[in-house]
């Protein structure tokens, strides 16, 4: 099925990017809709209850498998550019994770750009982040996952809770994270033909996104959401995975040199072959199985789990 | 949106039938996995819960919209004819349903054919109703719903009751329901070059449906299975809806002739131009939603809300 999933990501990305070309353009709500369906690509994982819970002002889904461990969780962030994604188009996938984990995942649904701009969705993930700890979970008993644009805001949600004076979670996992605002590095040139997403012909521009969160006169430095221009001490370990032909993977490159100089603990891990958050597949791709078989291997015992 | 909602399942059904008329066929895990896509055509409704639940032997779901009463429930009975469909690929449009009605759904996961064969699919579906009963809901607070397959599951489920000195629910509404496996009827006919799942170049073989239900020996006539040879005698108040351009519409309305001369209170709808079960558009089709609407109004005072 590896070959029909990856097509059916591809044919989305194309479809979404064509529609996001119209001229005039496609209005907001229907382009949302349309990328609602991205989610499509993922199988159900079965046996996992879904809860919408207002996570201390922010809109959230508990994903609680059966049986699993009812004191550890991950929080969930999900991609979209930051423009478009929900917690409903990630439910299935954060679903597979957090059973191959054996825990509970909350979902954070964070406002969207760009009716709401910076610093609505780092406030927005970090107060999910602390509404947990409210809850009573131990912050050695918690991670963070996000993709794309969510890997980002996982790892802001970390150092905006460090800059509060809140405890870090146990682990944080970028999936596939777009990091660079200034849209930068080796990877947008050399990548571009291969990547379905960010490349081709009617590619999505990352710069209509950074304008969509900054706005005109944004900075696409500031550190309160470009990571790479942040202060990365105090960070947990992190284990970043990107598909070897997306254009941003070196962002994750990039971020892990800079995490290593900062004294965090850092694994990186290319899929090669594979496309902007392959993850997606889960259930019907095997390189999307394999890659939430190693984020569950990796963040268990950082949960105290065996 | 009615348009492309109604291009996504008419592209559905026809991807569907065109996997169906491979040569080898195909396994039928892909084929059922390629099936589970059909709940793809659905929005979410959102502020709905979702839960799985042992029914008494039968795998089923709840679907929880916030706010709803939880002492009503509507049990419901999804599509697939016989060999497809589940409680997840109708998750969203019988969510759209109990959000509407203002009630819980329990979504009955029976058993698919061929490997199992009638009576499995109406002992689960009499089955999870009996729990229902079982949990304490009261009979004049609980109403069927089933499409496709689901809707003669549904009528089934109430005889099967009745038989089993069982009291039957509030009411029953069977949506776009298939009742003749002896496939006659006018619509049939009439219909074939409309309708985009059962007719077409390469149709979704209704005879094969019922093969891979009753078996080689199986006769399409036994009442236990086919409601239209069945004593209908002490059926709730029925609700009957169908599209005008499918061609299992008068099987709808041949179980409505048969069911009022039993002395069923009977209302049948058909809606002008719409497929088969095209109700699965719902939160992007207005026809979708209008037929969602309509049954929400026909059983909230049957249920006895306001």
């Amino acid at each position: 099925m590896t070959e029909t999933t990856l097509d059916w990501l591809t044919a989305h990305y194309r479809t979404v990017n064509a529609a996001s070309a119209m001229d005039p353009p496609m209005p907001m709500a229907e382009s949302r809709d349309l990328n609602e369906h991205w989610g499509d690509a993922t199988a159900e994982p079965g046996g996992v209850d879904y809860l919408e819970v207002d996570a201390g002002g922010v809109p959230a889904m508990w994903a609680a498998p059966e049986g699993a461990a009812d004191d550890r969780v991950l929080l969930c962030v999900h991609g979209g550019g930051f423009i478009a994604g929900s917690m409903y188009t990630h439910r299935k996938m954060f679903g597979h994770l957090a059973r191959a984990a054996g825990v509970r995942a909350l979902i954070a649904g964070y406002r969207l750009a760009p009716e709401h701009r910076h610093p609505a969705q780092v406030d927005d993930t970090t107060g999910a982040y602390a509404w947990l700890l409210e809850q009573g979970f131990r912050p050695d008993r918690l991670a963070v996952a996000g993709d794309s644009a969510g890997g980002g805001l996982a790892v802001q949600a970390m150092l905006h809770a460090r800059d509060r004076g809140l405890p870090v979670a146990a682990g944080v996992m970028p999936l596939s994270p777009w990091f660079d605002l200034e849209n930068g590095g080796e990877t947008r040139t050399t990548n571009v033909r291969t990547d379905a997403l960010f490349g081709g012909e009617t590619p999505m521009n990352l710069d209509f996104l950074t304008w969509a969160l900054l706005g005109e006169h944004g900075d696409p430095t500031d550190p309160s959401i470009n990571v790479l221009y942040a202060d990365l001490t105090g960070l947990p370990p992190m284990y970043i995975q990107a598909g070897g032909i997306e254009m941003i993977l070196d962002d994750g490159l990039r971020l892990a040199a800079l995490a290593e100089k900062a004294g965090v603990e850092v694994t990186v891990e290319i899929f090669e072959g594979e496309q902007h958050t392959w993850h997606m597949g889960a259930g019907r791709s095997p390189a999307a199985d394999e890659a939430i078989r190693k984020l569950a291997a990796w963040v268990r015992p950082r949960l105290g789990l065996g």
